[in-house]
């Protein structure tokens, strides 16, 4: 079947092509009576208007590509989340790609999303990513680019983030204040920079408040996993009983904490205090509840969408572009397995 | 800047498009000292190949849509994934969108990705859509349908799924070979078939192990979550002592469920034993863990999406479209809950 074009539907009902556009876009200044002929013949007709006739005319793809570095982590379904929510307010889709946290994968994507002539990109860097050109290109071929989470340094773009080092901060003071001397952290892997952050928060309250600092107390979560905070705590049980509270870099290491305890039957906090990091939905249905810190993952991607949309705006109004750099707000959530 | 044409790279370099093209495409008829002349020149000058030029040629715009009724549900963001890493290995790009469970939305959503000349459509239908022309249509205009998860038996298109009825009995029949007797059941909202099937397979294992149906032991969780089965749990315990188990219609209630009878030191499974459906990652990490019913949705998205490809195939080929019906194999995972 050939597509009907507006030319068609114009001719058949003896009407200017601008009258039938105007019809089908409801516009104010057609009678209702004609919108309504319009209307119902574009339907018998089957009558689609074409996107790519649509960009061509605009420009614009009203498509944008998303990628992270994970598909299956919670936080960024609920970053993706957000940004859908707030691209469908403006009518805009979202194309979803993982990088796999792979740099040549991250790469690929981003030439097929440019193939693809979407009209901006949001991206949350790959660990091993370490050469930024691929998105240096771009911001040369002015197509927005928001970075969210994990971001590079060397990439001149706007970026939606939190504050990583004094969230730990945060985080590690509160074990403090509950009279914890003996911490342990759980970090994560060695090269990204919220994990190095977050470290350098743990590290940074010892320090204000005069504990000491000690490397066997370390231990390092390549995966991010539970399985990793379980095994980390029977460590912990076995050759560290002098440790008396635990700060992770995610909910899931200290889920396995819990886990782990609850196993030993050693009571959460009286004897281990645990604190995560992301407040995912898990937290507050284990038992005990876990304390952590919320990060705001919808927010950031409603924002990542939002500031592209600026962006874009005013790239069509030729305003040059103002890059922002966004710190969203975490909270301390306090729960049973620090209280 | 203007897009570089194939035409304009091979008169530069004094050889044919073709030649261009495939050694662009990197065909082994093309010598590797012309492959990296092109290769070198494209991307010195940034060449991208259209999308819409190839549109135009293929009439294929190697994108997807996937609507889901729900983007904050663990059970959809398992599914996506599947869909996104089969879809890759075809270099298909996904669009998702939401209905919200709404039948509206799903009808513009689907109209969307018509009008955005996606190759095909996999689909969860919304709990409010009675009406199927919406999809009916697609049928019509030869664009691939596949439905997964929760589907209308009123459209004729291919579809993946479980056997919700005979998932429910096998959760129940369990419990009842555990030596339960007295069952609640927290089920799901009176609409959407799959909770429907998961109400009629726990009377059905009642029916064939002899034990009363008791209405007032079934509650209604209209959101699913843990909230409504912390609620009921409290319910049971206060009004209907005598219950020894519950099956939820989901982890989440059951999660719920867990946690409220921890809450009043209840001890699970002696007491009441608690049985789960979907087996999320949280359903094993909290204490005790959750027996459940374990629900494959990343091979459900891979599924559908495979289903969606030869489809397109064979349409290619212009041989006649098979429908493909196929249920999916649910495990029962023992744990803690019920042992």
């Amino acid at each position: 079947m050939k597509n009907l074009r507006l030319t068609d539907i114009a001719s058949e009902l003896n009407l200017s092509v601008t009258t039938v556009s105007k019809a089908l876009k409801n516009y104010p200044d057609v009678s209702n009576k004609t919108k309504k002929r319009v209307k119902e013949y574009a339907q018998k007709m089957n009558f689609k208007p074409n996107s790519f006739a649509a960009y061509l005319r605009t420009q614009e793809s009203k498509i944008i590509g998303v990628v992270i570095p994970r598909l299956n982590h919670f936080f960024f379904s609920d970053i993706i989340k957000g940004i859908i929510k707030a691209a469908e307010k403006e009518s805009y889709m979202v194309i979803v790609l993982s990088s796999e946290e792979s740099y040549e994968l991250e790469c690929k994507q981003v030439n097929r999303l440019i193939q693809h002539n979407v009209d901006g990109i949001l991206l949350s860097i790959a660990d091993s990513t370490h050469d930024v050109s691929h998105l240096s290109q771009l911001i040369e071929q002015k197509i927005p680019l928001v970075m969210f989470d994990k971001y590079s340094k060397l990439t001149t773009c706007s970026t939606v983030v939190i504050n990583d080092q004094d969230a730990a901060f945060r985080a590690v003071e509160h074990l403090i204040k509950k009279g914890r001397r003996n911490i342990a952290h759980f970090r994560g892997p060695l090269l990204p920079q919220n994990s190095i952050d977050r470290f350098l928060g743990f590290r940074r309250a010892l320090d204000e408040y005069g504990l000491k600092y000690r490397k066997e107390w370390v231990f390092t979560c390549d995966e991010i996993s539970s399985e990793e905070g379980y095994r980390y705590t029977e460590e912990i049980l076995k050759s560290h009983p002098e440790i008396d509270a635990i700060f992770a870099v995610a909910d899931m290491p200290a889920v396995g904490a819990i886990k782990c305890l609850n196993t030993h039957n050693i009571p959460i906090p009286e004897r281990i205090a645990v604190m995560g990091f992301s407040n995912w939905k898990i937290s507050e249905l284990i038992t005990p509840s876990l304390s952590t810190i919320d990060q705001p993952g919808s927010l950031m991607g409603q924002k990542a969408f939002e500031i592209f949309y600026e962006e874009l705006q005013n790239k069509k109004k030729n305003i040059p572009i103002k890059h922002q750099q966004i710190t969203l707000n975490t909270d301390l959530i306090e729960r049973e397995s620090t209280n």
